[in-house]
């Protein structure tokens, strides 16, 4: 049979990967695939660079529709990323009736429900394993391998580049501006690092995730983002001497009132497999109520994983091109007829445990003004640990931290009891306040 | 559309897992399939019991050849286990043009090639995702997630009362056999743990991995299997003097002579996730060339978390039933006119690094004969461990362990060598030799 024609839009790192690998590998993809799949024609801006990369005997035009537009393509590749022209050209390809395969989260987490609804009209796939995680299968993991099961939650490190950041926080000590600006060295981290260390990306992916988990619409407005620039290495020592980690985690959870949906530094217990994920490295933990809890690991960026990925998806559209759409996975891995208006809750009904941190005088009673807010607030307690005072000021003033361990409690009532305790005199810095999941 | 028909084959526990979960989460599996999936049928010998697990409105008969000749029926389950019956039973299923979805490892790696044949003859699906590692999808992320990929090796904790003896021997530092009991007192061993102890079961799934990763035919004859039931706490626990873990590993490698596939107790650095896998948790390690390594991890064994994965099969062939055979994936991954008869190596051609302990006399000159005796052979040694005399013999008479960590070497290389310090008159008891695998 003669080989399934690619073509590829935007060649910078997965595009070269993905050509790289798609040569490397034909003849062991093409004996699991059943048929060559060749990526034919290359779209850049960049003519040059990308004829540097695939070399005599692809068409390289600098012209994104030309592809589009040529009938021997059946599937597209769309690496070029972001909300703008991306945007257009996956909607072109589609009306086109062309297959698509894409890495770009952003695009989905936000425009998912009207692209995912022209694919499904006009009878095409748009396949996006490449857009969470890189390499690791985690959305054939959740849309095909644990369809037996009511997801309860999911968890992940789904951004290398804060978890680069936070692992060498910890290992150093050292605070976060000093340590970004060597992952941006390194190349961990871009020279514009806002969507990573703000918590964009993950709140992307975990949005992708939380459709195919739970059979609803993607909705990023209605995800809650906290990035991880506020964070010092006190915090991460601290949560280190009460057992815990902290990571950035993109959290989606079923409740009886709704779906959570939220991304922010948390505190892990240090003896879960998901705490020991270092450097770059992504991992998803996801529980079910058949398979109890699962976890996925790889590497979530990078030129190659993420061309497996894209590969992936090339090979299961390239077996499924020919046949009827019903026996191809949904999308959003619930048929579309049967996607659920279940609704995504504010972040104040979000309800989880919390570590505290006080900088607060060294005088006495301080503890008991505290707990005592907390304990009106009808929020139990779980640990304390109270610092030896440093002196800072003169005449014998001096400071201290007070950490603190509570219990479930819904995010509006902490909030309200972290106004009162920052309006006491004796708290002499903003709360610090993060989240901890314990991911059993 | 009319529910697709199941016919189950054994209802025990993870039969009953089976019936439940489909009925507890029957509508959000519907949602996913796009179709309804129900358990009609069922074959126990025992009937008053399948009759109490599946209640009113299923039909339970004694004789597995009346649900498998019910017109009825699409997909039979077959969960009755073993060579005998059961393969008579998929055989005949087969023949009468049902799909079919088992849990059933020792059937299929002994007796896959004869089996998938006639499946892909008669134009039927033989599933079997439940057969290794539970509920973790890892036949489907070996087959279809990780597709672009030359696997390189991949390496499994894949049976869970071996991790939880060894977690258990850590732990306490107690011996094996203390252990063992112990684990059946608790469930987590049979009461003949043969095929658990000796490494047969992780030898049967570590086969059919093997076949998916490299589009080799099943061939259980040719694994090298051995158990953990030789290990003492002392090897534990140099072991984790030398920053190691042991583990009851599958492997499987390709290599440039051939592949290596072999079960057998392993030292694995302590800081790899997979190392820190404990008590009956299951985990599998995959390397692919361009993907790297990913790490897949949930419960290898129970009634819900099987469960998971037979009605994870039970969905994908729901949706492919009707499509022509070309769409699905192929058995073994590979395309059945594609499967390869590369060798798989004889154990004295692997390539492997060791530890070895042996039990010395306390005299002069016993490490120079020992090293001599490995430079012999041309083995580097990369660490050595020697511990303080005990005293045991009387008049003064002195023993000691002596442990050696050596570099890659071929095992028959290292057969030689152990044969020869075997002989030493200063070597008193035999050499205890483990394997020792890096998983980078």
């Amino acid at each position: 049979m003669k080989p399934i024609q690619v073509g590829l839009l935007g060649i910078g790192t997965v595009g070269s990967g993905t050509f790289n690998v798609l040569k490397r590998n034909q003849e062991e993809i093409t004996r699991r695939a059943g048929r060559g799949i060749e990526i034919t024609m290359v779209a850049d801006l960049d003519v040059a660079r990308a004829k540097a990369v695939v070399g005599e005997g692809v068409q390289v035009v600098n012209d994104a529709a030309a592809v589009i537009a040529n009938p021997d393509i059946d599937i597209i590749i769309e690496l070029i990323g972001g909300y703008g022209i991306a945007k257009k050209l996956v909607l072109d390809a589609i009306a086109a009736g062309k297959h698509v395969v894409t890495a770009n989260k952003a695009l989905l987490a936000v425009h998912g429900t009207e692209i995912f609804a022209a694919a499904s009209a006009k009878g095409v796939v748009v396949a996006f394993e490449a857009a969470v995680a890189g390499g690791i299968p985690i959305i054939k993991a959740l849309r095909e391998g644990l369809t037996a099961n009511r997801i309860q939650w999911l968890a992940g490190i789904i951004n290398g580049t804060t978890n680069f950041i936070l692992s060498e926080m910890r290992d150093k000590g050292l605070d976060f501006d000093v340590v970004l600006k060597e992952a941006q060295r390194l190349g961990y981290a871009e020279a514009d690092p806002t969507f990573d260390i703000e918590g964009v990306d993950a709140a992307h992916k975990v949005t992708l995730m939380s459709a195919i988990a739970y059979g609803i619409p993607v909705q990023f407005d209605k995800a809650y983002v906290e990035g991880i620039t506020k964070l010092g290495a006190a915090d991460i020592k601290y949560a280190e001497q009460l057992g815990y980690r902290i990571k950035l985690l993109g959290i989606t959870k079923r409740t009886a009132k709704g779906i959570e949906l939220r991304v922010h530094p948390s505190l892990v217990p240090a003896k879960r497999l998901i705490a020991n994920v270092e450097g770059a490295m992504n991992a998803v933990v996801v529980n079910g109520d058949a398979v109890g809890t699962t976890l996925y690991y790889g590497k979530g960026a990078g030129s190659e994983p993420t061309a497996s990925a894209v590969i992936a998806d090339l090979v299961d559209i390239t077996r499924l091109h020919t046949a009827d759409p019903q026996h191809r996975v949904p999308h959003l891995a619930f048929q579309p007829s049967a996607i659920s208006n279940e609704v995504v809750l504010p972040m104040s009904e979000v309800v989880t445990s919390y570590y505290l941190r006080l900088r607060v005088a060294d005088e006495a009673g301080v503890l008991a003004q505290v707990t005592g807010i907390l304990a009106g607030a009808g929020i139990s307690i779980d640990a304390v640990l109270q610092r030896e005072a440093d002196e800072v000021g003169g005449e014998g003033s001096t400071q201290t931290d007070l950490i603190i361990l509570t219990h479930d409690t819904r995010e509006g009532t902490m909030n309200d009891a972290m106004a009162q305790m920052q309006a006491l005199p004796t708290v002499l810095a903003p709360i610090t306040r993060i989240r901890k999941e314990e991911l059993a």
